[in-house]
């Protein structure tokens, strides 16, 4: 079976681009994980919690979607590329979800500002990644 | 934002249907995590291992991905069907490769059997799951 | 270096017994992290979410702590005796407080009650198993 | 229940002492739960994998006691002491027990040192963080 590896050696001279963008991917997504954590954290602990409950869930189920992602690209030498693009489009659908919830929030709370701008970050980063994978 | 919960509460009388189907992908993408696993492990305790290292790789992101996916599932009331239906995608992909590597070592190791039962299970609960929710 | 493994093989005519409380503890605890995770979030759902701050927190600590705990145990071949022996009393700590918590909300919701019985049967299940590996 | 906030705010002129310690461990242990998963990959890609099972292994329980550290210190306003502490021991242990290994094939594998160090800085930022809260 084919590997990211095999495919990305038989992209000559994109190899090291490649490889740029796997490892900050990977950062992204270990990023995104922990930012996401904290701020549903910290939404658990804002007065209004009451109306951050949707927050709170997106950001626990995007830090639990960017911790798989990254501990897959971390094996980048092994899997599959079908499994990577298949948990990169699932962590960028989950980024996207938790920067739009987060938003809506970044004015009143400096957490979620913070936030979103992470999960824009590792969406954009998994766009780039796959764009470059296909 | 719409949720799981919404959606399914559009369905009228498959309510208690798409629960079980939640509760059952839950079931199997738990048991898969951990079934993925030991076989790992276990393939590492093997004499063989230079012949498996696809294998643990391969169970090991199969690990990764059913942990989050039974994560997401976990809040079954709060996530985006958009999200739900990447993340089952992706848990799809992943047992369905783990499947087919674990089956070439079935005869062989009865971890890899076991494994590969597991992971078809997960996949058919992830499939099943999908076409439900859409 | 040592191993659970050769520890249990020292206990001559009780290496049955070891590798069924192992069994019985990586189930306990596998079951413990996705009854906090679905304990957390019916919590985030309850109208007293106010009051449940530290449920939900506990819960999430208590959920990764077991994950962590299970996936250790189900390396049980290979992980040294002092590794374990440090996860199982991070589990037993974390079963103990999780269990404390919800038991004052048991008889208010019926998802508190059922996770406080999953947390202190893990927690039953490490102390019984730390007592077995000294 | 007391909390590692409370704790906090007993000790007047502490304060941000013990928030930059918790930061620090925070990220040192989301650091080295990645480092050691990529050890585990590179050591599976290594020509001499029989010799490095033990290392492997030892690799994964790190990163999963590691992640699970970083998790419960992201919630560093809620979660118990006694909690805290069993997970910062456990960690410390791990990140010992981890480093220990892979300096034995350091010279030999350039991965294999550099995640000794990881470990190495984790372990030392548990120890401190300990000293500090009890």
């Amino acid at each position: 079976m084919s590997s990211v590896t095999q495919m990305i050696q038989t992209h000559p001279g994109r190899k090291e681009e490649l490889e740029r963008q796997l490892t900050e991917t990977l950062e992204a997504a270990s990023a995104c994980a922990q930012v996401c954590r904290i701020c549903a954290d910290a939404c658990l602990g804002e007065q209004s919690v009451d109306h951050l409950r949707t927050c709170i869930r997106t950001d626990l189920d995007c830090a639990d979607i960017c911790a798989a992602t990254a501990a897959v690209l971390s094996r980048q030498a092994g899997s599959s590329p079908t499994l990577v693009q298949a948990v990169l489009e699932a962590c960028r659908t989950a980024c996207s979800a938790c920067a739009a919830e987060c938003e809506q929030h970044a004015e009143m709370h400096e957490h979620c500002r913070i936030c979103a701008e992470a999960c824009r970050r590792c969406e954009q980063a998994c766009t780039d990644l796959l764009a470059a994978l296909t």
